[in-house]
């Protein structure tokens, strides 16, 4: 990973911004500038140099892991350590108005850091510099999202054996993550959703103590953590004989989901896209039954810039690794769900998500 | 479970404070308050009535599961819905200091929240009364405590089984966390911790792929989620015939917990169970070793207050549940750690964890 490439690059925005340093406290964007994995630290970036801060239990850890900045094991929070550091050599660094996460810093750490600071500064909340950077994946990025990709779409298999009716939706689970911890997996990247007959209908149907019934759809979406990028991915089973109303929203669901990845290349606004899927349900007659946004970008973190839907101004360019995943719910009866993770590339996009499409009955 | 009985208890403590209403937006305070579940909502509590505010994803389970508050249905963040209520009803109400969440609020929300607000209400740092009730825990909750430790201790038999030299660390806690799926646990409480060989004296070693040596102790840290109430505890075995020396410090810990379990009662201070651990441990010539504090509350969050530390202030009292957890680490050569849960009676504890604490050689 090109980490201090990363900090170079954030050195630049820093230049056009009205912040002359960064306090990055956000853990992922910490990963991302410097390569620190653990739980607790705060990154500063300023023109002249990088400082990690950390405290004991990670003294390892940071020495081996951390590259383009200098590592300060604290005896405090890390959060206050930057903050005296900043007090220290700020003035001589001749920072002033230093960046701040808005998103992540709680307002209690803000006051303690204001504490720390003492006079002279002025905190900002600095604008979303390194998310914005994140959005487009390198080479290395994309060869762990492949990874990750690869392993989750395996657990499927698990799912498709497991899923029986009277099985309840917490064992298919169980299964798919017992699979994925025996496979190297640091966890799944978000709750694993089973979600079974008019369960199916709830878009976040996370498994619960259900059980399976004999009739009808199950709707998995599930994904996992491997080097830290995480899977994202959707298949609807139909348990028992589906009806021909329950095989066309299938069907409408997936032609959806085609339109939608057709859609994607350099260039066109992330609203084409999710118009793409919704036009291809309107023509179904199931427009309005689609409920949710078209797609999410997914990284270091599950959901991250940019968001697929109709209120959103962002333009796909190369890098950018987004998940297509429309889906149709018809409250009390059920829903369809098909989602890839997809990349963008030079003129169009590759799908990463291996596995087929065709409605599996069991 | 007595939501409307916290509530008023909220109340109580809101007129003796400086704010006369309190947003609530910490998640596990909302669900202690008034049930709630989910991943998204704020609840503001006032002297008159209190409303919770969450969005069309939890429709149903907010009116099936929220208990005396006026559940509203926002088609935007529930925070903003929740600031615009106060903004329409504040002064009817005649609140003017509205407490916030420090700790839970990030500065961007708090930025949102003033918007929403409009002038003529001040916002304040509340202090963690949510926080200060849920130290106690009423019967109900000590019920969870006690089904999630007994369902969380269950595993400790798969880690016995799985431990063998050559199994990765990654795979004991696949068939550990396989188990808690398959028993209904909602999840686990914390990245569970399987740490081997030198590893163990990583007091925060969670599950690698290393593999298990042929020779030392393995520290298993786990914990699941059951009803939404959390599990901790701590075994450590050892694989391989142990040295007199492993022996010895293995009984040392074993004792130092003993004794610290010994001083918890109704008006001892947090500092004295500290002390106990650590002067036992002392005596063995190990208190340097030991570089954690021995304990810390449990319930709807693995980690909450009080903690038993040697800088803290507080006061045990009937109700408390706490873990008991010193430990001793070796860096390059291994570490022990034992931990229950116990329970603060009108005479002393109860010990929570079933588990016997004989070292196991593997």
């Amino acid at each position: 990973m090109d980490h201090k490439g990363r900090q170079k690059k954030l050195r630049t925005t820093l230049e056009n911004s009205r912040i002359e340093a960064l306090l990055v406290t956000h853990l992922s964007n910490i990963r991302y500038l410097c390569g620190f994995t653990g739980s607790a630290g705060a990154l500063v970036v300023t023109p002249a140099k990088s400082v990690f801060f950390t405290d004991g239990r990670y003294t390892e850890q940071a020495r081996a892991e951390v590259q383009g900045a200098r590592v300060v094991i604290a005896h405090k929070s890390p959060l206050i350590a930057a903050g005296e550091w900043l007090a220290a050599h700020g003035k001589k660094l001749r920072l002033q108005a230093i960046g701040i996460e808005g998103d992540d810093l709680t307002v209690a750490e803000r006051t303690r850091l204001v504490q720390s600071l003492g006079r002279g500064f002025r905190l900002r909340q600095a604008p979303p510099l390194v998310e914005k950077a994140r959005v487009v994946k390198d080479e290395d990025e994309i060869r762990l999202l492949r990874a990750a990709v690869t392993l989750g779409a395996s657990l499927f298999d698990y799912a498709l054996k497991a899923i029986r009716p009277g099985v309840k939706e917490t064992e298919v689970a169980a299964e798919m993550e017992y699979a994925a911890r025996r496979a190297g997996a640091e966890g799944m990247s978000f709750e694993t959703i089973i979600a079974s007959g008019p369960r199916s209908a709830l878009p976040h149907g996370r498994a619960s103590q259900a059980a399976i019934p004999s009739q009808g759809f199950v709707v998995c979406d599930f994904g996992v953590i491997l080097a830290g990028y995480c899977s994202d991915m959707t298949r609807t089973v139909c348990v028992g004989q589906p009806s021909d109303k329950a095989r066309r929203m299938y069907q409408a669901v997936r032609e959806a989901q085609q339109a939608a990845i057709e859609a994607v290349r350099p260039g066109a606004g992330v609203t084409e896209v999710d118009r793409a899927a919704r036009e291809s349900l309107h023509k179904d007659g199931l427009g309005r039954y689609f409920t949710h946004s078209t797609g999410h970008g997914v990284g270091l973190e599950i959901h991250e810039a940019p968001r697929l839907a109709a209120d959103q101004t962002d333009v796909l360019c190369p890098g950018m690794v987004v998940t297509i995943e429309p889906g149709v719910y018809l409250a009390g009866i059920g829903g369809v769900r098909i989602e890839d993770m997809v990349v963008v590339t030079e003129n169009g996009c590759t799908v990463l998500t291996p596995t087929g499409k065709e409605l599996i009955t069991i």
